[in-house]
């Protein structure tokens, strides 16, 4: 039976949710108070989980220090104290909502490491809402 | 692959373990101190979880605002300082366990959201102890 | 200077506000859905702190085991899975809001705890409301 | 001997820390990632305490659901999904640092609430940053 | 469909990671401070998770009051303020990882519990790192 | 009146409570498990906190950056992955009680500190035992 192993790091970020296709008006009714178009923003918790095998002599299915020191590199440094609308290319053309943060932080870690080991990443955009992807 | 998206609302009620068919000696041995007549109580988290496909225009699963109003009028409004025994429907017949009271709300809600999205419901009865359902 | 040390303990209650002087009409005016007649519950959290000057050959202002074992047996043994309302002398005739928990909390262990430490009680009845006795 | 009683509310908020008298370079070497020209934000934690004696009829020293609506009515709502520096009157001239939203959220709520009740701010800027006025 | 119910308990424990194949210099360069010779320490959280069909007389999956109880018999007591390297056996020829520890945790529980319920652990060695096993 | 602002670091450290003056039994006698030679260890948060005025020009107290640097250089740095009996010289002859490594942080931060400013450290042990230095 395989082992999963999570690391939570964190970033804070502004953001606004807006389809550029669609009039101020209908981002207002879509988004409610989330399309101000001045931004709000959020204390990001992300958590990063890796399953497989433990290795025989480690004990480690993967180093948490090292999967900490990869997702900082990639991921929140990256996206920490910045507007993630204009700040980062991910989100230039896509809607930042908390699904798709997720995928994004996914797709990014996704070639950082060994596919024999099932990523799956977990983002809270607050204590009381929060996103699994992929979902199990 | 899908994404779940997860709100949590919570709500404080007193409750009894109890089952009508048996002694209150034989209550009292199965189930302990939270089989007091007189009642005790807790502060219930719930975690109502959906699991989907982002819609292509919002890059939403789920409007989570959305999603906590639904919780907050069918459930949470209904079991907020009440006794979950005396005071509601659902528990007149049956045990209120943590186990049994997750389920009440899965079958309050499912009528509720759109068979295309999977529903699971995790209720913490206290910081240490809870329950998911359905299991993964 | 002194040290403060502090150790938390919980129960798990049901209770509800009531003024037996007045109507049922005015008790749910004032106390809103507190007034439940069925009552309602919370897993409460106490803090219980404790400010002198350490002891010179244990480091210890007051060891916190015992500081737990004292509060188990005077406080949280005494309300965990009761009813403050039915099952305590102390809220016969004393309106169980979290101020007056709090109050009586210090009262039992005022007696218990040699006088030359000040001792102060911080009652959760959730996440969000929360009293200390006496204030700073 | 007085009882404090605390309510915590939330908000989620851009700013970006920045002193107009200064250049640009000079605001990003005082104050870091902080100064980010886009905003970056928040999941805001506000802790409001009231000092006094409880009241002979209620128990209560004030009535936290009050409490709550009186947070949620003149500072989290106005606060909630803005950009503080560009959507409050309250931050066009005043760095909205933590020390400085603490000592607003004061100052609004000060006038609002009976002078014969201590009043006291702790705000959460992260799980690790917080403030608190006036200090004890 | 199945409900899993779970109980959180904890234990404070000392230990290092090493290898005894390997040099002293190799232990530092794989597990970093972690394999520091005097040991480190942490506040473990393991969280007990029982997938199953709750009873029909009891609406419990398991008691959750005896899976505390046998936890703290079997897991708790056995590694509570203990070095897991000098004084379990369980780590005597076994590296103390994350993933080690659910490993031993679940062979220990697994023969105490029927069978018919699926047993999970997830163990906390700080808030931010955390496995699962079996990994779901 | 004056603000007070606060920084919350970490270290994971091994530790015993032991008065070498004691006979072993003595130190198991007082000190119970907390005493095991072999040691334990937990997770330990502290909270850095100082009193003062904020500045005109920054609208800080004092940078929580900095102060999280500073905290880190000289404290956790220092202590964690570490014994704290064996592998520092502050607890050669102090024993490693909260109370002592409350001042002996205080201590070490006081000198690196602006005097105008109050300093105040809180030591988590574990999420229930922490201690406060200076008390208020």
């Amino acid at each position: 039976m395989k082992v999963k192993v999570s690391r939570k790091e964190h970033f804070n970020a502004a953001h606004r949710l807006y389809n550029p296709a669609w009039t101020d008006e209908d981002n207002r009714k879509v988004f409610g108070k989330c399309a101000n178009p001045n931004y709000h923003g959020h204390n990001y918790e992300v958590v990063v989980s890796l399953t497989g095998t433990p290795d025989a002599d480690t004990g480690y299915v993967f180093d948490m220090k090292k999967l900490s020191d990869l997702v900082r590199e990639h991921v929140t440094s990256k996206f920490d104290h910045k507007n993630l609308n204009l700040d980062t290319d991910h989100f230039k053309n896509l809607n930042p909502t908390a699904e798709n943060i997720a995928k994004v932080i996914w797709s990014i870690l996704r070639d950082k490491i060994d596919k024999s080991l099932d990523l799956k990443i977990t983002l809270y955009e607050t204590e009381r809402n929060f996103v699994e992807y992929p979902a199990d």
